[in-house]
């Protein structure tokens, strides 16, 4: 494809300026990291921290971000290149038209076990071995990867996607447009004991997960149902893998929550949430709209909206960095102090 | 069900006190959570955190601590009411009076894949595409969800149910009435590689994991088997999803292990021990019955029993808030130590 | 076996120096761990932590460090043993001698699903329920246990053990002599995601991952592929359960990992580094060669070869460990502090 066909359909996504070089619209036969590619690769620059591969990259074309110097030094080496603002979703985009991600054909596998309770929509994509059982709902395009178990009740929008071995649980309610990845296991009874005087009586897990449009769930996460009501995950939330979701959290629409990450029981998470990773939240924490938590963050309080906290006990990030500086200095602290005690009466 | 109904049946099992208000007996359709409670529904009140909402559920009754004024606020509200000392386990006994957990009938699905050599006790459930290999044995009652898998010379306790997709390695012993979860692996070979000068070389993991009656493996929990003896889960522990046990601890009796917890290879756990999430202990160390650490402990020595830990390294719990509680200062302290140095000689 | 012939054997290998006590071979049945053999066993003694246990083991034959007290000790109880500058790896080929690994004899099972355009080696083990996809490669002697599934384009090489319910996504490259453990999740898509005025919008996933020979993957662990290039997992590798590698990071050869590590996107990891449980490494990240980082170290630059860390945010270890000692004492610290400043001018 033509550096400038690329480059046509890109900008008309992003309303990105393109600048093309004069004269210059080699053909890109592929997309490559910038220290990695080789002649004929479209390649993209983001940040300060890889502007110097400009000078060294085999990319054919670069996108840019909007900085004359890089742009130059493109020119210069005859790198075709155009620039945005935001070189990282112009680079999205360029993966997209030549990228086609695996989705098996719709259709049946022989060996899918299917309760004849269930419903199943138009388009359906059933691998192998998988198991539906009663009162199970698909929608229209859903894919179900091989070795997926669908408890009774659950309920899956249209275009989901749920990758091999995954388990959902019973009643879980999915939306459309998700992606459930390999191992996840949503709607699991959660963890409700209550200490009796023989022992941890379990209390029972009654309630059910609910999982909105457009949600990611990662590998191998884990989201529990409650007691009573439910567990929710809102529009558009992305999780990585590993994540554990105990039972009756409330998740906001498009939070983003790292690998690792934990949840404890009924925490409340706001809207456009960012939790980086292995950070934990203990129960019934309520962390506000827009606020960060940096990673291995340790929650055990509320955080207020916009706010951004790191380390364990979680403190706000700036108070946290000038704390944290001075930790290493603490013998030489403690020995000053010392001296200083001695010198006075 | 009337409220009255419940409320006999609840102060049987929890000796609770039981004070409906004169006269007012409501149809109870089902138990919800306080805050999301429409009429006809029974909650309950736990905690200080929760007490305001007396004054504002929608539901039809309401089990109470032991606190007349909470208790008087509920008769003005016309909510019915029965108090107890313990709240959350009378309502965990309300809960089981409406919901009935899901258990497929037994019977052995065509699909299942069980070799001549297996020994399956009366009343089994053994579900679509499960795999049962030589020499397993299943107890009465035994549930296995579809698309398990169970290794050579596994025994399986009566009662005892394996979610779908979960994996059980050779030799592993699990006991009676446990719960093993979707995704788990329990039994598989453990961590062990031996430095060498051309590099790591396995140990063999000869040895086998123990999991006594009663216990609950969360989803996605792995429990690796040692070289040589055992990795033990003692009776009645309540381990939380993503938990991982290295190979040959030893964990007591009751005990807690919440969500992420991570134990390196020979620890050894007391019985009744609470571990919070994503706490993490060391290799060897040795946790005293009844101790407890606080969500990410990182603990690298021994724990005395009852002791509360907390932080990484792990302290004394007390100790740790009133160190935690300084630590925003320390630049402040910093410059003040400074400013004294620059006074004195 | 004879005592002397276990010596022998281990001896070829370890170039241990044996010492057996003159006129006393005794038949050894098996290995056992050192509290808890019974007559007949061999087991080992390493390091001063278990070196009391020589006094009261009741195992036959020990195999020692080369410690002369310990040497007599035994002899003078009747314990048969042989001294070792490497007992540990002395005992793990004690233990090959007496265990055999369960392996599938090979043959293909009748419910394994295989795509037509699959190639299969010689002497390869595919299990029940099994599912092959379109173009995977499957080398000589392969084993994949039960309910295993490979996405297209997945190549495995020669005597690589697959076990059960573990997923390799499309076009993943595993080596030869390779071990991927139940419930691990290799090559599924990474955790891409752009900011955009409608919400995140994934960046597609369109490279692969690499795993080099002879490297162990554990259970539950979850290996992601790049949006361009690869994920690279290096030559005698073993990673532990649970753990978490995002997409594009380069992994070092002989490296190691313990249980619930998480690596953020595009890590660098050199040769030889050994990460210990709940380590946490941010982006872009670059850890050299020798590099070691302590339990739940937390890791957001760059770390130099050889260098050991500690602590969140990860400081030298010796650094750490002072500062770490003075912590406890910043109360009391910070009221002297006060106390000196009332009483300067």
């Amino acid at each position: 494809m033509k550096f400038s066909t690329i480059a046509d359909k890109i900008q008309t996504a992003v309303a990105s300026s393109l600048i093309a070089n004069p004269g210059h619209d080699p053909e890109i036969a592929g997309v490559m990291a910038v220290d990695q590619a080789s002649a004929g690769a479209l390649s993209y620059i983001e940040g300060d921290k890889f502007a110097s591969f400009v000078a060294t990259t085999q990319a054919s074309a670069l996108i840019l971000p909007q900085n004359p110097t890089l742009q130059a030094q493109a020119t210069e080496r005859g790198i075709a290149w155009l620039s945005s603002p935001d070189p990282r979703l112009a680079f999205a985009r360029a993966i997209a038209l030549f990228y086609t991600p695996y989705q098996p054909a719709p259709g049946i596998h022989s060996t899918a076990v299917i309760d004849p309770s269930a419903t199943v929509g138009d388009g359906v994509s059933l691998g192998a071995n998988v198991v539906i059982q009663a009162g199970v709902s698909l929608g229209n395009g859903v894919c179900i990867h091989p070795n997926v178990v669908l408890y009774p009740g659950v309920r899956v929008g249209d275009r989901t996607v749920l990758h091999a071995n995954c388990v959902i649980h019973e009643r879980t309610q999915i939306g459309s447009d998700c992606a459930i990845h390999s191992g996840a296991v949503v709607g699991a009874e959660g963890f409700g004991f209550v200490p009796t005087s023989q022992g941890w009586e379990k209390m029972e897990q009654s309630g059910y997960v609910v999982v909105e449009d457009g949600v990611r769930v990662g590998s191998n996460t884990t989201i529990d149902r409650p007691a009573v009501g439910t567990t929710r995950i809102g529009r558009g939330t992305k999780l990585d893998n590993l994540v554990h979701i105990a039972h009756g959290c409330q998740v906001g629409e498009g939070v983003v929550m790292a690998g690792q990450v934990g949840l404890a029981g009924g925490v409340t998470i706001g809207n456009r949430v960012i939790l980086a990773g292995q950070v934990g939240i203990a129960n019934q924490a309520v962390i506000g709209d827009g606020a960060i938590a940096t990673a291995k963050a340790g929650i055990h309080g509320d955080v207020a909206p916009g706010e951004i906290v790191t380390g364990m006990p979680a403190l706000p990030h700036k108070v946290f960095l000038k704390a944290s500086a001075v930790y290493r200095r603490l013998p030489e602290m403690y020995k000053t102090l010392q001296r200083l005690q001695r010198q006075l009466p």
